[in-house]
């Protein structure tokens, strides 16, 4: 490809909405344009870029023996009626009419697309294990959508669909998509982790989480540093902490003016934070949750949701609170109306029924309680593990130190079960004749996150440092002077040469400055650059660069193709 | 692959709702299942003959330097508003709304995209000239979806646009894109003619309609026995025809009781049907307009439509037929209102001008006019050729005998002009530094129609006849009887065998009948056949069956996988 040629307007500022590398870079580099809220076109670079990545993810699946399918985008209402999700999907979904007032969607999954396609017509255990997948548009109707690629409400997604006769059969299915995962993002060259995560809304049991590790990644993981166990934050369950034992001293009513935070508590009263008690409280579809975690805790409101079950989680209001006798910035359980688990809930977490003599809310506003201990304190209350994980947690499984990173989650794998082959009436005959709703499985990849996953993960202060097996182009041919006739007939010959030797490669025939060549290398992110310059008439050498080690060499002419080529393979070879 | 592994139900029954050989047959071999009114899924071998019409289309795109970008399916609203084509694309574009109110369509076409995608950055006539290309599903929400692919609400389209600084330009770059779409059908193997057509509604100038020709095709083709000229029959404009002159007798008001049609009339009146005059009455937009053409001939509605102007035609109420003086069922201009041009047209086709002593209705019920001559007793009438060509008429260029087929409209080019670009105002700076609107083309093919017309094409009373290029698999390996272990390992071996050599070839391992794996091997329709039976053990040799041509031969086990790579050759070489 001649540059001169591509379509790829490059902007010399950086669009203000833009506010994480990915998205900067790719709106910079003219990869990509904004045309709504959440809605981008790919433009020719960006374009190759996922191609690249399909084609990745293609070779994946079909080496697992799972078939490429295609269903519709425009999902029928009726399905997500009978399954029961229409509703409580919410307003994340897009949803239409057409000429004759029938209702659809705008498919953000197709759990329920599948299994209505096949349940009258995978009908035996013959046919199964069976694991159909496509590719295509998903839509999510973002309440905010942003960070580009990374929370767009178009977006490409891989979704694969597994159907098993039995949980052994599921097991063994899961473990090959997560193996196939495994090589997609290895060969994408991703930077990753797979982590254990929460199943959610989505239903079923087992689940992992595929998380591209960087700064600008939306999730928090937990990762042993010694063992295997790695957990997304809201999935990983902290040990309970025990805390020096004292002698329970009797409850006190205190004055505690102005201590609008738990830190503020804790200094106006010179105590450890670690001798609060904190409330936080939720509505989960109506039901008012008292939330209690020690003063340097935070609540997992996924726990929570899970605990108490229910489709959405906010926070609560100070109406309802003061309707269970609560007064907001002051709550404990002590004083509260009694937990009925049915409308109100108080939920203590086990670490904080182990604080003694501590700190919590009086529900009289500008009063606390000193010397409460929980477990003589608080009546009638549910205990268990509702708070986030920290870094001075040790692993659940080992004990020993863990980290907590970020990631972004750019593929998820998923056991579901038999949740939607019993809603929908999805079943086969098993050996004996017997009918039995199918065991699936649920599998995704974010195709355009992980191009956003790539760029968060391998950028510098000038650009993109692209893995060569996803790079637009792998190599750029650059002569220094467009003026020169020499320069350009050697540029030609090496760009020639590569193509022929099957290399992806650009030529940089624009009539413009070294400067702006290079520093659109550099931000278009080429694995490779080979710069042709006055040396190389003289000499015959050219200068080689590798974009993501900053290696530099000169080599001569006859020899920088193989060069090149080498080089290459060994990036490749390194997943780089 | 092996035929045990394969999702591709089949069914024994054609479901009730497929009218025609492409969605019957595709339903049939399990390639296809509905999933509501025009909405599909692709099935494993129905996504392997998309996947193969892609690359196809691909392959020829990109060898144009036509780059290839992806826009969002889902499109803001405003940018219609600002073309003007929000309201004027009617109830066929499917619209929806966000969370917060804010309106979209599901992309029926690009133009308004890909025109504010560029306008501010394709800014120099050194950037032109520019073809942008993308695939992906396209929307729109018929009346009434029918035969499957052929007129589905969610299909795949390629469309391409092109920006050129003037005419000359738009012209080359159509050029180069007719011989690309050429060389797409010619290699999918269609039997195909490019038809010039009419531009309709979509503006501009130039432009053909690449028609797979087959009788289950929507459009008409009318194509010359001799020259090159080819035209959809809504855009052939066909000579004006003489009669052997009469002198003109008295016009007569005549009886006519019971003549309810045309030929009532002649037969009631013992005259050729070629000297009646007939009307037809449509609303275009609001207004009425008379359309006469002689009494053999079928009026153009396209032809009116273009004339009048105006985004819908309609056949006219009888109520708006009587408030302009005309009597439904006896109408002519003979005693109705004066046309005025503005609200009431009256157009009269020139052969039907040409008619001497005919009869034409008199606006009252049961009776019509004699000798009626046009030129003398029509008055302030519009002439204009708005009759469709028969297949008595001649070609429009060169005289000879005509042919009038049956065609799918499986793509189009289209030069548009300046519409979209002054409309969206989007303009770029020539060499003297002056702003002009972009001139520019568009292009599709309709990617799964596509398949569908090939199936039209190919097809017997057993089931589809693919062409190599786009078969699901090229080749079938049936062993007759899957408990003979001989069979079977001879079966597997000449499998294992072709797959080594590249070629596309299929298993059918399953236990079944031999009938049964014949059956579904001619409904699938896999292009070639290697039947490994009792004799292959006893004499070493295999039968060979070409599906299109019918051709058989036995080979030697140990030259066949040579002999079936020369007969794929071979099709492919004639884009069988």
């Amino acid at each position: 490809m001649l540059a001169s040629k591509l379509y790829s307007p490059t902007l010399r500022e950086i669009p203000a909405d833009a506010e994480i590398a990915s998205h900067q870079y790719m709106l910079k580099a003219g990869m990509l344009r904004k045309n709504g809220s959440g809605l981008y076109s790919f433009l020719p670079l960006g374009r190759r870029v996922t191609l690249k990545v399909e084609q990745i993810v293609r070779e994946e699946m079909d080496a697992t023996g799972a078939q490429e399918i295609m269903m519709p985008i425009m999902q029928p209402a009726e399905i997500w009626h009978e399954s029961g999700r229409w509703s409580a999907y919410g307003p994340e979904m897009f949803k239409l009419q057409d000429r004759h007032d029938n209702g659809y969607c705008l498919g953000p999954t197709h759990e329920e697309l599948i299994t209505t396609l096949l349940r009258n017509e995978l009908r035996s255990y013959k046919q199964m294990p069976l694991i159909l997948w496509q590719m295509q548009n998903k839509y999510r109707d973002e309440i905010r959508p942003r960070f580009g690629l990374m929370r767009s409400r178009e977006f490409v997604m891989k979704d694969a669909y597994s159907f098993d006769v039995d949980e052994e059969g599921l097991h063994k299915t899961y473990q090959i998509m997560y193996d196939a995962y495994d090589r997609v993002f290895t060969r994408c060259g991703l930077n990753f982790k797979p982590v254990e995560a929460d199943s959610g809304q989505i239903g079923g049991s087992h689940t992992h989480e595929f998380m591209a590790l960087a700064a600008a990644g939306e999730a928090e993981v937990v990762s042993c540093s010694k063992c295997q166990y790695a957990a997304d934050i809201e999935k990983a369950v902290p040990n309970t902490l025990d805390m020096a034992a004292e002698d329970a001293a009797d409850v006190e009513l205190i004055e505690t003016p102005n201590c609008s935070t738990i830190e503020d508590l804790a200094n106006f009263l010179q105590i450890p934070v670690e001798k609060t008690i904190k409330a936080v409280a939720f509505d989960v579809d109506g039901k008012t949750v008292l939330c209690m975690v020690r003063g340097d805790h935070e609540v997992n409101d996924v726990a929570v949701q899970n605990l108490v079950g229910g489709n959405t989680i906010e926070p609560a209001t100070d109406e309802e609170l003061k309707a269970h006798g609560l007064q907001p910035g002051y709550m404990s359980p002590m004083g509260a109306d009694t937990p009925d688990n049915e409308s109100f809930y108080v939920i203590v977490d086990p670490t904080a029924m182990n604080v003694p003599n501590g700190v919590t809310g009086a529900n009289k506003h500008g009063y606390h309680y000193k010397n409460v201990n929980p477990k003589r304190d608080f009546q009638n209350v549910t205990v268990a593990t509702i708070r986030l994980m920290t870094k001075d947690d040790v692993c659940p499984h080992c004990g020993a130190p863990i980290d907590i990173v970020r990631g972004i989650e750019v593929g998820q794998v998923f056991e579901l079960g038999t949740k939607y082959s019993e809603a929908l009436n999805a079943t086969f005959l098993d050996q004996n004749g017997k009918a039995k709703p199918y065991v699936m499985g649920c599998y995704g990849i974010g195709v355009t996150r992980t191009i956003a996953a790539a760029i968060e993960q391998f950028h510098d202060d000038k650009g993109i440092m692209w893995p060569v097996a996803i790079a637009p182009y792998e190599v750029v041919v650059v002569p220094v002077s467009s003026k020169d006739e020499e320069q350009m007939k050697i540029a030609e010959g090496l760009y020639t040469q590569l193509k022929g030797m099957g290399v992806d490669v650009l030529f940089d025939d624009r009539n413009e400055r070294a400067g702006v060549k290079f520093n659109d290398a550099d931000l278009i992110g080429y694995p490779v650059r080979i710069t042709v310059g006055k040396k190389s008439a003289a000499d015959q050498t050219v200068e080689i660069k590798v974009r993501r080690t900053g290696h530099e060499e000169v080599a001569a002419i006859a020899d920088s193709a193989a060069r090149v080529q080498a080089i290459l393979n060994e990036l490749r070879a390194n997943n780089m």
